[in-house]
């Protein structure tokens, strides 16, 4: 390879600090070392956990700092070791590695890894290096997946290789905001053919929740956002019924029991607040239902919930990413993709060139756009 | 039958207010309506729950009131239309009851009736009258059972028929206490064969819970209490280790940590308090732990946790009476027990006569019995 080995100037979004605008710059990527990929991003979606990274109430991230978590590319090349991937795959960088050692990985119920950022920070490579610099500095890895440059470098442990005919302008949502969304409810809550759901949050997240709700058979899906603007996708995804918590006096947990007799059989919190996790705990039956928390509240913040809710029954339950074993389970999701299993080219209402990162993330904080893919 | 239809004047053990000690009074119970049981109650347990009314702690209890629900008895005569007892039956009231007719009675999932004081108050039988006077006043009842009266009268749906040959001064736990603890390891926790559990809080239930752990087939049982007179019983019921989080400076859920790799796969507390609550949240697996919640806090208290606790994947869930549906399930577990499959006896620690039920009490706030039996 032409490029093996050398440093590359590129492209990238770069967050050089907390509340400022993202900024377009030539960055230098470091070559692979052993063990690593260098990927040649070519579409990344923004996602909320991204602006997260901007206000500054994202944990552990260390600025300057290129964010980015969920894109698809290319291999460009890799360092010494590397046998799942070679130059030419098409792949997508893991925002959850999968090392397939640690007692996680081997465990077969769980999909977290102990070389995930909630066990240490992935602000550095493995080595505790960066391979970024921009006008001199070192810049932070994000997540170890930084998809706002053109050219990343991961450990091979956090790179899924894909089918060689995927879009990957479209699959990049795979990365993580469609498979959290389908997986909270195909493998987190297990919804059950002919239940209840209610879905709290029409975001892609919340919208791949209400496709993976409708792959697993629910026969009532119930689409909750204050704006409505959200209820005609919603329904074209499965959604049975939409409501706006404004159009009630009520609490939405009182109409959702009213609506269904006891609540319903699966509630899904897909906003992020301490007050809609409560009522979609609230919302789902005293006894059997189960709550799945998919949103992320301010790391530090404390939700307060009266212990009954929990006591008669209810089961509350939190999903990584979905419940996926990511490196495992990404390539087949996109088969499924390009099997037309599921269309999440519907949550795409947005596509602009890395140049216009800004006004990407002015479309998600306008709550205008679903998802806006980056192209670069 | 003699008495059938009769008003019985029996001793009782009366609650008049809050925060004052039982009173042995001579009470008027009045014969059963139909679809009613008036049952001869032979011995009664006393648990938290019991005390818990006399502190004005459990929700929608009204004052004069029978206490106790963990009793078992003989069944004196019947209303009109009951098939399913007969005099002479030996039989168990249920503080939750099955009608089998309700939406939660007819899922095989659920084990709550919407006959049960959580969906309306039991403080009188269902025609909104009590069959209990004393002194001219009427006395009301507590959950329908009231076990502390020599004599008590409960709906059908309320009584479980159990074997003929079931000592009742034995099996009277297995009305709540015993089931509760059991049935969270079993039931709600589903606890697996060669799996790590701990269990907060050594009283009666505590205990049942290590017995379910251990009939369920767990190899690592930590018991923990702050009363080390109690670990000697836990062992001989199945705990591998028993730890005092006084002995530590820090947090037990870090003990629990770093004594497990990565936290227990299923927690339980039994005591009742926030703090524990959230050590039981925080002691398990980060991504694959279960915590139930056992112990009953004050109504309308609140619980403070970090989203994080539960956003990482792990899963907090309720238990009501073990999750048995318990006209179905009460009469197996007698059967069990006859079968020595486990041993509820050894949680008896204390039989006393029903005069001395305040003395029964002191033995519990003292922390000096697990389960006080009470004959009458």
């Amino acid at each position: 390879m032409a490029t093996a080995g050398k440093v590359i100037r590129c492209r990238a979004a770069v967050a050089w600090a907390v509340g400022k605008p993202l900024s377009v710059e030539e960055v230098e990527v470091a070559p692979p070392k052993a063990g690593e990929v260098r990927i040649k991003i070519v579409a990344t979606g923004i996602c909320h956990t991204d602006e997260h990274i901007l206000e500054g109430s994202f944990p552990d991230v260390d600025f300057p700092v290129i964010p980015g978590h969920e894109g698809a590319g290319i291999v460009e090349s890799v360092g010494e070791g590397v046998t799942s991937v070679k130059p030419g795959d098409k792949v997508i960088p893991l925002c959850l590695p999968q090392c397939g050692e640690c007692a996680f990985c081997l465990n077969p119920e769980s999909n977290y890894c102990l070389k995930s950022h909630l066990s240490e920070p992935q602000n550095l490579l493995p080595d505790k290096t960066s391979r970024f610099t921009c006008k001199g500095k070192q810049i932070h890895h994000f997540l170890w997946v930084s998809t706002f440059a053109e050219y990343t470098v991961l450990p091979e442990y956090a790179v899924a290789k894909i089918d060689a005919a995927a879009p990957l302008e479209k699959v990049c949502m795979l990365g993580c905001g469609f498979s959290t969304g389908y997986g909270a409810a195909i493998n987190t809550a297990k919804v059950k053919p002919g239940s209840t759901c209610a879905v709290f949050g029409l975001g892609g997240v919340g919208l791949s929740v209400v496709m993976g709700c409708k792959a697993a058979g629910a026969s009532h899906i119930i689409a909750i956002d204050i704006n409505k603007d959200k209820f005609a996708k919603a329904k074209e995804l499965g959604a049975t019924h939409c409501i706006n918590p404004h159009d009630f006096t009520k609490p939405i947990q009182e109409v959702l029991t009213e609506m269904t007799g006891h609540g319903v059989d699966y509630s899904f919190e897909v906003i992020g607040r301490a007050d809609t996790m409560t009522a979609a705990l609230a919302s789902c039956n005293m006894n059997t239902g189960v709550c799945v928390m998919v949103g992320e509240l301010a790391s530090g913040s404390a939700i307060s919930i009266d212990p009954m809710l929990v006591l008669s029954g209810r089961t509350w339950k939190g999903t990584l990413l979905g419940g996926w074993k990511m490196r495992d389970s990404i390539p087949k999701l996109v088969s499924s993709y390009m099997e037309k299993k599921f269309n999440s080219d519907v949550l795409i209402t947005h596509t602009l060139p890395i140049t216009k990162v800004n006004e990407g993330f002015e479309l998600l904080r306008a709550g205008k756009s679903i998802r806006t893919v980056l192209l670069f």
